[in-house]
């Protein structure tokens, strides 16, 4: 497994584009972003829990229900949810692309981010089509990154190169998601290409089976947007022996996903509206992974741990309380806690009470851009990891006047 | 049922006063409150969810099993919770004030509000307490309140005149509570005081039925403190026939409670850590009141929204949004959402989809102290409120920093 660049693009026969069409006032932000597959693509997707969706989500569900792609459009300023017209503009997305690209309109993956309840004009996405298709290339994934970018305040995009019976593979994401991002759910934007082959049924027990682990266990705000979803292509391009099963070649096939995934995992968290720092808290010891995943996000949410990290105080205190709410159970009087960063390791708290320990040197390490966060709850062998981000003044002032 | 003066005191036969001893180190805080009835009085008491509970709840437990107490104390500055010592502390702390004030210590209700993991010393308690004894008075209501605070900015006590049985009765309470306060647990610490003469069961019968009402229907932050809890003192001296059964007696004191503890559940909302108004979302319309409270409560918990609230911002999406992913069955076509404050009130929402509004109107509803939520989810004719407060930068700086 290897990290490469071209993120989206690296995936052989993959292009991609981003542009301003208008969605949005402000004309140096890209609004609209558009991956392209040379070839119709194996395609997976999750959705998100909330019971109000956006409109692109029942469309996009419609479209891949035979389990094949080739393009994904995406725009970015409104989410066409709770709009009369929602449906509607969603499936025009997918008409005027399909007569662009010459695809299949039930092809394309739609999607939309940005503001709710605010009706969605098709026409500057009409208007942006010519140049988003003319502009396709090889190179576009970073004005793809950018044009699905909301709050986002850096692009997020990834790729790694692995090898799948003999042949060469590569897949990589690009995600957007900085607020209303909270774990059990199919969480964010994110779009994934490969061009290894892969079966429809067995791409999407790849995708359902890792966001368990991933995008399911990120928390920024608590907040389950209504329309987030991870979706993932394969085009086959690589010419590996199509995988139709579990076995050796699905596994590596896992790894490759899982290693894309966690790594947008780790950049939305960091990246988590206002935030300053990158929260992972791993949770080892337990019996099952119920009880570590529940665990592990219980301390990545609470408010209180979220803003004793932006502070870089060492209040282990909060990490005990947030365990003790979880709803998992727990022997609290067995809970270690230690904090650590590039700057060291240090142990807050042992069986469930604190431990004298340097505050001088717990400040040093929690003044670091990347905090981790270590309970054992006893000596099951069941970990589990949740990615968070602190909480701080900037988080208000986003969301304080979000939508002016 | 009348609103009176005196909090804790109103009631006949109950004294109390607030000191500072020294669990803090600001010798302008107070830090250690008692409360205290003249002749024993029925108790009843409902603790925190948390698995990590503080030592004083296991204490106080155990005192109230016969349903009988007769003084409070609580300190602030030290919440007594995972450390070692616990229990014996606690257990001390009662020990002295059973000495200090005559009476049996298994009838002292002992709490303790602060930072976690931090050993409580009994010294300052065992030095404060002859002042805290001397001092008892009728007009010791506002300094125990005092005492109870850890970030509150203001003091909470309310008292209200009702009449059992052709007796006058009065009941008055006093709280803290200000962050690490969430839904679904007693929680903060809430001391209520009556004369009205009640048997312990019934006592119990009507906290545990109002708390689900009224406090667990409180969130500022998500976060479930250890060590919160909930008593009431009732020592029968108005001289009523006491209530031992449900009926119009009982009806009456559930009643004059209901009326306490939601002017407490407003007041502890209000002064939620760093806000500056008090939300109150009601949902109607419901067919049941799980459906309702859940719904009410998801509303009032999301960080979204609460920063829209703090910025004046009628992002109503955000309501729609949180009601989705509150785990209640709504019909979201169905969902109507207004917002209402002494400036009037703004229908956003109407059957799931935005409806035209005035932005200025909405503003200005929206900038004043107290903000209304109004969600309609059908026909049905069952509704509850719950009670929060706005995201804030004092939020944020508050809890960056909290135990330096």
């Amino acid at each position: 497994m290897k990290l490469i660049s071209g993120g989206v693009c690296a995936a052989k026969g993959f292009t991609a584009n981003g542009v301003h069409c208008g969605v949005r006032k402000n004309r140096t932000k890209k609004d609209l972003a558009l991956i392209y597959s040379e070839v119709p693509a194996s395609c997976a997707a999750v959705y998100t829990t909330n019971l109000v969706k956006g409109a692109p989500l029942d469309v996009t569900k419609k479209h891949i229900e035979n389990g094949v792609a080739q393009a994904v459009v995406c725009n970015s300023g409104n989410a066409n949810t709770c709009n009369a017209n929602g449906i509607e503009i969603a499936e025009q997305m997918c008409d005027l692309l399909g007569t662009a690209l010459n695809i299949a309109s039930s092809d394309v993956v739609v999607a939309s981010t940005g503001v709710i309840g605010q009706p969605l004009s098709i026409e500057p996405i009409k208007s942006g089509i010519p140049a988003l298709v003319a502009g396709l290339s090889a190179d576009g994934c970073d004005a793809a990154a950018e044009g699905i970018m909301t709050t986002d305040t850096v692009k997020k995009e990834v790729a790694v190169e692995f090898e799948l019976g003999g042949k060469t593979c590569r897949m990589g994401g690009i995600a957007k998601g900085s607020g209303m991002i909270h774990p059990n759910m199919a969480t964010m934007l994110v779009f994934i290409t490969t061009d290894a082959a892969i079966a429809p049924e067995m791409l999407k027990k790849a995708l359902s089976t890792d966001i368990a682990a991933t995008f399911n266990m990120v928390s920024v705000d608590g907040d389950t947007s209504t329309n987030d979803m991870v979706t993932v292509l394969a085009n086959g391009m690589a010419g590996n022996e199509t995988v139709t099963a579990e076995g050796e070649d699905f596994a590596v096939f896992m790894k490759a996903l899982n290693t894309v995934t966690v790594a947008l995992c780790r950049m939305i968290a960091g990246d988590g509206e206002g935030a300053t720092k990158l929260l992972e808290c791993t949770v080892s010891g337990a019996d099952d992974m119920g009880t570590a995943r529940t665990v592990a996000k219980s301390v990545i949410c609470s408010s209180l741990l979220k803003a004793a990290m932006f502070g870089a105080d060492a209040n282990w205190g909060r990490v005990l309380c947030a365990i003790g709410y979880s709803g998992a159970a727990v022997d609290v009087h067995r809970v270690d806690v230690s904090f650590r960063s590039p700057k060291g390791e240090i142990l807050v708290c042992k069986d469930g009470a604190g431990v004298e320990f340097s505050e001088e040197i717990a400040k040093e390490i929690l003044l670091e851009r990347e905090i981790e966060i270590l309970v054992s709850v006893g000596d099951g062998n069941v970990s589990a990891t949740a990615w968070g981000c602190d909480l701080t003044y900037d988080y208000v002032k986003i969301n304080g006047d979000y939508r002016t």
